[in-house]
């Protein structure tokens, strides 16, 4: 079917192709990609986008000697493709399966790990200036998409790197959106060089045609300073340039002879230089190329329509998406703000009030403290970032927002075990990097009316607060309808029984593993009450010290690792009150139950679906069940 | 001695001076702050460059209607004189006196509260937008440093901004410098920008001679694009003109009469400008103006001499800076980052190899990831940043560095209580934000001699490692010789008494404080064990578990909030000691001692000596003996 694929086991089988023939090559591959990603989902718009350009990148340059790194990796499947791991591509994103993003444990072509945006310039100048100390002689490419540009950390890497000359490449793969659309004055600079082409073709002219100007020349002339600016005189990459790097293109990423000659070029150069590379997303195949953020990331769909395969259930971030939309015409001060999240955040499906509502670009640091802006200026920002992105602007959260006690509300989508996208986009954190911030109130809701009812209250709240729930679908509970208020959870299911006294509080979306343990125990005649924190902070201690004192057994369950999570806080206001109890037997000390928490482990957790995940962590019905009978002493030792 | 300043209560007293007034005014505000910062410490260098900028402000701008932020505000005091604060100078620093930096709370006046380095231009980008969507009147001035310019969320800000054409306005303060010295393109361009003006004068001579050009014409007529290029011909503010914005400037930032012409200017241009203004650091005082570096913070000083009343003790600062220097000599793999902080972290003290130490400026997120690819690299890299700074590169240190597992050692100045700083400089999170990321090292040396050893292991340790501790004199334990093993602590002293058994199980430098109220409860009877934990992670369990097994009261000391600290750590493992134990009588339990942590409140603490800070947390030795006695029930529950 594919006949130069199967020939292809490393970048060796595919440096002596001439264009023609990597052009067939790169025919061959997109339609691997369509029939792969079709069957295990995956990113495929930016994949078919860089098709031409991995192609070209492994025939210039000599990986793994030569070091290439691509930003937010998810536009690394062909360059997986092209070094050795074709045969495992029907475990994408699978559990022990093939990574959706370079990793370097599984192959020496991966340099490093690259899920978060913006990272490979500085890494890859790490590597160069390593390179250089170490005597070594290899080249370093950074792969980076201008989505991934708006960051900030980008323009640190490059105003750092620009200066000393160390010798590396940086690819600017520009398909003029980043995951949704592009924003900010970068995506106009770079707009302007895409066009500009037809007007001016060489430095050389230009430079010429100053050199010889009565006005012109004796500034050129004057001194090396101006001499070095006059470059500048209408040519490409202005802004590239002025941060030290030496700008190539715009270059048509499709062309691979092009690319081939751009690459030599920069090569030759021996400075950081900036190859601009001008790809369209989702090229070759109509469906990505008319919807690209829709197959930005995909599930199973079907080749010939592009129709997704799984009908889409109702998720978190619709529901968020749906409630901001009505919230923001109901009160002219709410205000939404997210960083090229808007898509994933569930906002994209919602007539939302253009002019109040902000996607910054992949800039979370700017989007958090322009939400505090915004709040002093008497406004209600919301900023829906998954929770693995926000990490990013935790010091924002924390100086610009919550010391000044400012009412910004968080959204925190994909937050918890993420499944198929690993390690790099696990959202089991948020927590611990929110929970010891003075003044934060932390909020995860158990069902799709939770999430509604806590955002209402986050509209006269007053304070910093953040809501976290998980990518996926919401579950509907009518039943608990029990109006929200603030640090207080809710008793969900109490039943009697003869047996020993179980109590389950559990967090957010744990709800439905914990109604189900709470089913099996009650079956085995253990009393047991299930109740839901929704609140992390401020902890309800009224609730806690009640059941811990009329169970036998309090257990907490959350998707979030044990340091900084739910569960040590809860133990450590029960030790707070057991050591404040009477001691040494002055009076009776009141009796608090056994507590035992469970968590996940101190650990990335690897790509795996979640529900599956969950399971391996004692996260699910039987295994919960099962810790309970454990933790009290009635056998099931060795059941597991 | 200033008569006119003690006629100045409000900006409206100074709106009505002439340039000479103000310049007098200037003179007078130069003595004032001389004065006052010799006795009280300070932020000194900064804020004699901004005296003229600061009154020009004030009179261009109708503060507190308008807004003024200043970015990382040491650069406010002149501000805060020209407010209606001077009479508390006196009090500057001190407990409840008057902030080292801008505070929301303290005044009207102080827009946004900014002691971490480039947030105002987002910040003041938000309260623009706020400002046009509830149809206010007012201006927005983000008053922001050279330095602060190279950190990524400015340029994040700038982008964005740049976009919008919202009106709001920049003043760049540009004295070359920055905290230590500037670094990298950005520094460059602005270098040039302000040698540049005497070869041109006007954007409208370089467009004349283009227009009247045989090859650059028609190319100036041929497209509205290129047109809007041809104002790049070697005219100033190309990189700020690229991401948006209007650049005025280079004005002299001591020439009153130029600024308020260009404030002028700028408030009529009706979009986002930025005012480019040239300072010099320390001006009027001479030792300041000569080293600006050592005035920018200070302690009292004499006037006369400039020289420092308090001999400076040895601080773990330069501990840090005398071991690094040795290593690098003696470990040609051993590499050095900062990110601007290179005087406050003890490296400008010693020889270091410029071609392995890196100051990559303003750039805590940039410094990590490069950190991270240059231990890729096969560097042992060493990064050396403040606690609250290092807030900044949260996300880089779990995504880059220690889902990698790469051996980047993290040196934590600033950590713990700092002192006269106050809220926004804290370096009271770090174990929270460091202690759940799977697989970090995490250190607190009580010592010099322990840092050393700590400095020691890193080097052959190959993992991420974090070692914290605080500003100010390190103390000398020559007695606590024991080697330092991975993830062991260990007991310091131990004393025989009939009475109760106390373990105070101590966190890095508290354990002065341990031994103090170890004093104090031997004294009483009690018998009392004193451990330095050394280790935050991994936790010394067989320690913990036998302190706690063999003593009635374990209490934990650290000065760090509670939550995803040590103590807490220390506690959830007991719980789960406890939980495994066998439960309701199935043989016999072990016994462990009643726990009690020591920790700072879930709070941002405010200024205060740090001493005293310790003891308002209950972190001094008879705080501590306290509280030892009160949780064993002996009585002392009255005292306090």
């Amino acid at each position: 079917m594919d006949p130069m694929l199967s020939s292809i086991h490393s970048p060796d089988d595919i440096r002596h192709l001439n264009v023609a023939q990597s052009r067939e090559l790169a025919k061959e591959i997109r339609r691997f990609l369509v029939r792969h990603v079709s069957q295990t989902g995956g990113h495929l718009s930016s994949n078919l986008g860089v098709v031409e350009l991995t192609i070209a990148l492994h025939q210039s340059f000599n990986a793994p000697k030569d070091k290439i790194v691509f930003d937010v990796g998810h536009q690394a499947y062909v360059h997986k493709m092209l070094t050795g791991r074709m045969d495992r591509f029907n475990t994408l994103r699978q559990k022990d399966g093939l990574a959706g993003f370079p990793k370097s444990e599984e192959s020496p072509y991966d340099v490093f790990d690259t899920g978060h945006a913006s990272t490979s310039i500085s890494a890859a100048y790490g590597l160069a200036v390593a390179r250089d100390l170490k005597g070594e002689d290899y080249e370093v490419v950074a792969v980076i998409g201008d989505g991934s540009m708006t960051g900030g950390m980008a323009y640190e890497a490059m105003n750092n790197a620009g200066r000393d000359k160390t010798r590396f490449i940086v690819v600017l793969n520009d398909n003029g959106m980043s995951i949704g659309h592009n924003v900010g004055s970068l995506a106009n600079h770079l707009g302007w060089l895409r066009t500009r082409s037809g007007y001016l073709n060489s430095k050389k002219r230009v430079r010429q045609a100053v050199a010889q100007h009565p006005v012109l020349k004796p500034i050129y002339d004057a001194s090396r300073i101006v001499k070095n600016r006059v470059k500048y005189l209408m040519v490409k990459g202005i802004l590239f340039e002025e941060l030290g790097f030496t700008y190539l293109g715009p270059v048509d990423g499709h062309d691979i002879r092009a690319m081939r000659e751009a690459f030599q070029q920069a090569k030759n150069l021996n400075e950081p230089v900036l190859v601009h590379v001008l790809t369209k997303k989702g090229k070759g195949y109509k469906p990505a190329e008319e919807h690209p953020t829709q197959f930005h990331g995909i599930g199973p769909f079907d080749i010939k329509s592009g129709e997704a395969k799984c009908a889409p259930k109702e998720t978190y971030a619709n529901v968020f998406g749906s409630v901001m939309s009505r919230m923001e015409k109901e009160d002219p001060n709410v205000v939404l703000i997210t960083a090229a999240m808007k898509t994933g955040t569930g906002l994209d499906y919602f007539s939302l009030d253009s002019r109040r509502s902000f996607d910054v670009g992949i800039a979370e640091e700017h989007a958090v403290t322009f939400a505090a802006g915004l709040a002093k200026g008497g406004m209600k920002p919301y900023v829906a970032i998954y929770s693995s992105f926000l990490q990013r602007a935790y010091d924002q959260i924390l100086h610009d927002v919550a010391l000044q006690k400012l009412p910004v509300t968080f959204a925190i989508d994909h937050s918890g075990v993420v499944g198929e996208d690993g390690e790099t986009h696990q959202g089991i954190f948020d927590f611990a990097y929110l929970s010891h911030i003075p003044g934060m109130v932390i909020m995860a809701p158990s069902s799709k009316e939770e999430l509604e009812q806590m955002l209402e209250l986050t509209r006269t709240l007053g304070k910093p607060a953040a809501i976290r729930y998980p990518k996926g679908a919401a579950e509907s509970r009518p039943e608990i309808d029990a109006p929200i208020e603030l640090g207080k959870g809710l008793i969900v299911r109490q039943t009697e029984g003869s047996g020993k006294k179980i109590a389950l509080l559990s967090v957010g979306t744990c709800l439905a593993e914990a109604l189900g343990a709470a089913d099996l125990l009650s079956a085995e005649g253990y009393a047991v009450t299930v109740a839901d924190a929704r609140f992390v902070k401020p902890l309800d201690e009224e609730l806690l010290k009640s059941l811990s004192q009329t169970h036998d057994l309090l257990m907490t369950l959350e998707d979030h690792v044990k340091t900084g999570g739910f569960g040590m806080m809860a133990e450590s206001k029960l030790i707070e009150w057991e050591s404040e109890s009477p001691a040494f037997g002055l009076g009776e000390a009141p009796k608090f139950a056994k507590v035992k928490t469970i968590s996940l482990p101190d650990a990335f957790l690897p790509q795996d679906e979640r529900k599956h995940m969950l399971k391996t962590c004692g996260l699910d019905a039987s295994s919960i069940a099962l810790a309970a009978r454990k933790a009290l002493g009635d056998g099931g030792y060795n059941e597991k």
